[in-house]
């Protein structure tokens, strides 16, 4: 496995394979990967024939008092757990490769970069559609893969790929889940054991709501009360938001007559953890 | 050579002249062409292996109140002589391809967008680097051709280009002017007899300020006063703005101490004028 920590290698590399014919997949990640990543690599193998993963804790999407700094790093564990799965090549810049001196252009995707995330994170996804617009240009990419637990950043990005005419197949894998249903991510590690268990109420609340649409309830406020009660029965939950959308547009939807999704972010502890579940009714 | 209006039909030639190893060069115009485009076109012929020339008035840069509306077009005099100067194809998509319903995805250059141009024509850089980095994206080129008579233009897409890692070499092409030193642009086509008289004054108060500069001057405010002394003296001219600027970040310089970008823009009748020279202290 090739590991290329310079922009410029890793064009010619990437120019290398294609002149080859040969159709490259990227795994964009920020590392401390976990087994909902290493899904989505097994996921990319699949869909071409060099895959490449990148890590890279990118500094523009974090805000100011975020946790940029404490974000878990462990880039020779994340190595290792790459070349396991038949990875082909990471790709692991320096923040100052990626944003010398004098760094100026940013990658804004309005509308759907508006609600949710966006909303409570300002700056958040225009930071995640820049990095991915410059990944794409170093790695060049025929597909890309990345998680639908970030269901917000998959929306920009595939705006973004459309918009921008990105010669990009943008891929979505389903979330990831332990077996209790917790969604994985990064920062879990930031739980405590009891933090942990209130973790697993928005999983709860996710299924319980899907729960009353198959039970044939249509109203968004009804079914946002009940994902609001199973939350705030976590001692140690502050609720972000809970809010019903069109999967596409991220548009509110006061009424779930078509595929709707319920996005949900809470601060458990000192972790700030998302999850998400697109309910359809029958 | 080929006439290509879809975005898809673009990108599968441009896929296929890759894969054959032929080097694509890139030169971006709004149409209405006039000598200086076909300068850049003879310069892209040099660069590569297959030249592209795009014609596309793009809505996203001008303002409310500019002349997209009445912005001079005529294609099929283009086509021609594009094919004249040997070109091997046309990209001319509606803006409805370029920009359909929904569309919400820009791209900003925030510092060199800033002053000059992007201080009175709002939102113009951000169209501008917008437009480019989707026809970069289309015709995915090695190399493009810009003249250097937009000299912001230029320093704001070098900027994008960097800082987004795309691989394409962008080369500027100096300014080409009438045989009495008129810069030539789509927009003189606006100007009466008188008016057109009058627009000599921008090439000539760059000559003056040149010749100071040779003569030893090193004070910004003695040259500007100089420039726009040549100006005024035009009974059809409203300076917009003269200034000197460091040519890469542009910002402001109180002293020729290096090379220093004298940019000028200025209204003669109904037209909106640009100009510039670079000027060198010995």
């Amino acid at each position: 496995m090739r590991i290329i920590d310079s922009v410029r290698e890793m064009q010619q590399q990437a120019d290398d394979w294609r002149r080859q014919g040969r159709r490259i997949v990227l795994v964009p990640t920020m590392g401390f990967l976990h087994e909902g990543h290493l899904a989505l690599m097994r996921k990319a193998l699949t869909l071409g024939d060099v895959t490449v993963v990148s890590v890279f804790v990118n500094p523009t999407q974090f805000g100011p008092g975020e946790d940029f700094e404490r974000y878990p790093r462990d880039p020779e564990r994340d190595f290792r757990m790459i070349e396991e799965v038949g990875v082909d090549a990471v790709f692991c810049p320096s923040a100052e490769a990626m944003y010398p001196q004098g760094y100026q252009t940013f990658v804004e995707v309005t509308e759907v970069s508006g609600p949710l995330c966006g909303e409570r994170r300002p700056g958040h996804f225009r930071g995640v559609a820049t990095v991915v617009a410059k990944l794409f240009n170093i790695v060049k990419p025929h597909a890309a893969v990345f998680g639908e637990k970030d269901f917000q950043q998959l929306v920009v990005i595939r705006r973004m790929v459309g918009d921008l005419n990105m010669d990009v197949e943008v891929v979505g894998h389903p979330t990831v889940r332990e077996a209790d249903g917790l969604a994985m991510s990064s920062r879990n590690i930031y739980l405590s054991e009891d933090e942990r268990r209130d973790a697993l109420k928005l999983s709860q609340a996710l299924k319980e709501a899907a729960e009353l649409v198959d039970a044939g309830e249509r109203r968004a406020e009804v079914i946002l009360e009940r994902v609001r009660d199973v939350l705030q029965s976590g001692r140690h939950i502050r609720i972000d938001y809970a809010e019903l959308r069109e999967p596409d547009s991220l548009r509110a939807r006061s009424r779930i007559d078509g595929p709707t999704l319920l996005a949900l972010a809470a601060h458990v502890g000192k972790a700030r953890l998302i999850d998400n579940r697109v309910l359809n009714p029958a």
